[in-house]
């Protein structure tokens, strides 16, 4: 079948967006072939992405649509804020709705989404959960930071659950910050159970932060959004920061909110790159 | 300006193809603006791709048409037999032409693609030039093989001129060779005053070889047919290989025919992936 789809990236994040409404898609199960789902990964052989994301109509009566988001593995993501913001810019953009304020099933639950305009999506993230057996972490009891060790060496480190696990590091200067050999030690550290993704945060001032992230299982990203949120709450429950933080990460900037109550709101870009058509192979 | 285009591959080598026929687009200096074509090579904010192919109206009244092959970075590749392939497919898919022989001009001079149908195109690749000035290389006289030095260690190759210039090892088992240390200490070897790209030849049988290429400049690739070419007629030169030889790359099989005259011929596959447009600047 030829199938239509759109190219976007938010902060070079980057997605394959499907319009699963208007064209014949299995609304379970995978929607393509294993096989044909990471061809279509491959930035060679094929279109290339971080993730797929199909939008698909919603089950239930409060929600406007659903979407999932695939690894080219054909395995699922719970939790997306660059692909939130893709999504929600890709169905106003295609007549899909003309809500500015949009409902979302996604497989991490029910989600709010916001455009504001001039490209910009504003996510509600979740409250952050900083009990050790929420974020999962062992520790004795909940802090404002922890040391870790592995070796002779020790870290300084705060950690929040968004989701998914955070820890992020204070550093100097983040163009030197030790990414590729802290980033995979802390990473698959004893004390997180289920692996961590690590930022490491340079303090520009109150309401500007620079940061890299070494992700679960990914590597050094350009602009991981769960974890924009983590080191803004975590600086923020150290004092350093207020509500409103701007966070510089590699792929470009996330406005990141939060005054101590209800959910983080992170606000971003979704660009649109280019509209594509492909000859795949249905699923069965 | 809203640009369609072809994505396609040849082996893996992926090439973002633009009919500037029937779409305005300068026919000399850049197509597009530098930064434009940056932002397309980019394989997530972009379109991403190895090459970006131009296919124009010809020059002279002896070709069908001409092409140019651009980097990422702008810069003008001359000789590209992956690219020849998928350019001979596109101008019959998009019904510029219906010839099975099409001659084209390009950076490196006029070649001649013939379509040998189910996806196939054969590519004249030139002849060998054997003198060590022609590949160029310094050593005191032309030879079946060089002993290469560098410090402790030395090389026997092969080498050879394809418009640019090869060198190929021996090896027992391609996939254990040492390809990312010995690769970039050949290529840039003082005896090769222009670099090399070197290739490591496993030999089946005097029919078929498999093979892996760090290219100049580009490190290792999925498919370097110049490469190709050059382990087969080094391999035939030594008494290893027949005329007709299977070539596996790490993206797939080529078919290469020489028989000591004239040019060698390069047979393979173009992938045809999709078709997309793009919302671009336009040069001024």
């Amino acid at each position: 079948m030829n199938l239509r789809f759109t190219k976007m990236h938010g902060l070079g994040n980057d997605f394959m967006v499907i319009d699963g409404i208007n064209q014949p898609l299995p609304e379970t199960g995978l929607p393509l072939p294993a096989a044909e789902i990471r061809r279509l990964g491959n930035r060679h052989f094929g279109v290339g992405f971080d993730q797929m994301l199909i939008v698909q109509p919603a089950q239930g009566p409060e929600a406007d649509f659903r979407y999932r988001i695939l690894n080219a593995d054909g395995s699922e993501v719970s939790q997306c804020g660059n692909g939130a913001r893709c999504f929600a810019r890709f169905v106003r953009d295609a007549g899909l709705t003309d809500k500015q304020e949009i409902v979302v099933e996604t497989a991490a639950g029910q989600m709010t989404l916001t455009v504001t305009g001039d490209e910009q999506v504003t996510v509600d993230m979740g409250a952050p959960r900083w009990a050790p057996a929420d974020i999962p972490m062992t520790a004795k009891a909940e802090a404002d930071s922890y040391i870790v060790v592995s070796g002779h060496q020790a870290w300084e480190v705060g950690a929040v659950g968004l989701g998914n696990p955070h820890c992020t590091l204070l550093v100097e200067n983040v163009d030197q910050a030790p990414v590729e050999t802290v980033g995979p030690l802390l990473e698959s550290h004893e004390q997180f159970p289920e692996r961590v993704n690590v930022g490491f945060m340079q303090v520009v001032s109150r309401s500007e932060i620079r940061l890299r992230v070494y992700e679960r299982g990914a590597g050094e990203t350009l602009a991981c959004g769960s974890g924009a949120c983590a080191a803004v709450v975590i600086g923020q429950r150290r004092g350093l920061l207020d509500s409103q933080v701007t966070v510089h990460l590699p792929g470009g900037p996330l406005q990141i909110s939060y005054d101590g109550e209800g959910g983080i709101r992170m606000t971003g870009p979704a660009s649109r790159v280019y509209d594509g058509s492909i000859n795949v192979t249905p699923a069965e």
